[in-house]
């Protein structure tokens, strides 16, 4: 009966998901989590263009992965070549960016992973809704701050879209013409003008360790 | 200067995809296969509703995690109640369920993962897509034709869908209304029709195995 049961798959029917069942297999996220000696989540990097949030999540990475944890970094740019290539910037586009963006998330933290996504996320709103995507699939989800002075993000301009946006080239460019709401209880706020990617990498590391997800070393 | 080029990211700004720039950190793919002893890539099983394909899926899952393998389970189902779950079942959107789908595919092989994914996809044109979409990211994919006679899937019905694609109550139903196109040369043929769930599961470990995706045990 069991067996039969879990034989059940959508196919081509030209309904909607009415007739759409959720397989559980023998193998669940807490399986997987015993495997890898690791508890899985997200750590969300917030912050203006050029702030620094790829560059520390990088870094988390390399020091996490020579621990033997394994995870997985996700920014705007990856996406957007794949999963999203079909996206623009218009606001509904945006919303839906998100929306992939955290089920990705939660497909990567269901297998196991413990998940750097780095994105400007300049909206509260979009941050939020992650956060409860994650919340109500009882995933952990750590909102991380990478702050640092407009003057800074810009004075670096690392591919030059500041320019571009001072220019007029470019519209709606975040802490130009667009606002960045700054995360109002994060888990963490990292000040990449004043602390070196390492210490920011270690403040990142510090919280997971406390918050129980990198397991046994 | 290579710190700097990390930094970038995609903003809000309101082109398309001009100002993105793919990022590579110092970990990679290879990186986390050989943290976790195994070769990525993905399993693909195709066959009628009721073919067993989620089954036999199960079952590889539980003995490779048993094996200290980290898989992942993706199926119609489960991705059409997240990611998904925006999309029906018309022409263009079953055309974005599989792009989507071979997208996330991708991203979990990047991840290190074994991806078991199991879906009806009766056309050929979409499995040769998400084919296509592995090869031009080097990843393996392996494709799983579960092979069952319509008389057999339709007897198991495990949901009722057949019984309600026959009292048209269901209409674009695979096998009833709608072809289901046979691979050319799927990696592997399993019939469940004559073989236990426990044997179809065995030929394809030994598939991965021959293929050197289960790495050292």
């Amino acid at each position: 009966m069991e067996r039969n049961e879990k034989m059940a798959e959508s196919s081509s029917e030209s309904s909607t998901s009415d007739n759409v069942v959720w397989h559980s297999g023998s193998v669940d996220r807490s399986t997987r989590e015993r495997q890898l000696g690791q508890v899985a989540g997200t750590v969300w990097f917030t912050g203006l263009s050029g702030s620094g949030k790829s560059t520390v999540a990088v870094e988390v990475e390399r020091q996490l992965a020579a621990a033997g944890r394994l995870c997985y970094r996700l920014d705007g740019d990856n996406l957007r070549h794949g999963l999203n290539g079909d996206l623009g910037f218009s606001e509904a586009d945006r919303g839906e960016n998100i929306r992939r963006t955290g089920e990705v998330c939660r497909l990567l933290v269901d297998a196991g992973i413990i998940v750097l996504a780095s994105f400007v996320s300049p909206f509260r709103a979009d941050r939020d809704q992650v956060r409860a995507m994650h919340r109500s699939a009882s995933m952990p989800f750590f909102e991380v701050y990478v702050e640092v002075p407009l003057e800074v993000a810009e004075s670096r301009d690392p591919k030059g879209l500041y320019r571009k946006a001072r220019a007029g080239e470019i519209r709606g460019f975040t802490g130009i013409d667009q606002p960045y709401e700054m995360p109002e209880s994060p888990e963490l706020v990292v000040h990449t003008a004043t602390c070196s990617v390492e210490e920011s990498a270690a403040m990142v590391i510090t919280l997971l360790e406390g918050q129980g997800i990198l397991g046994k070393g």
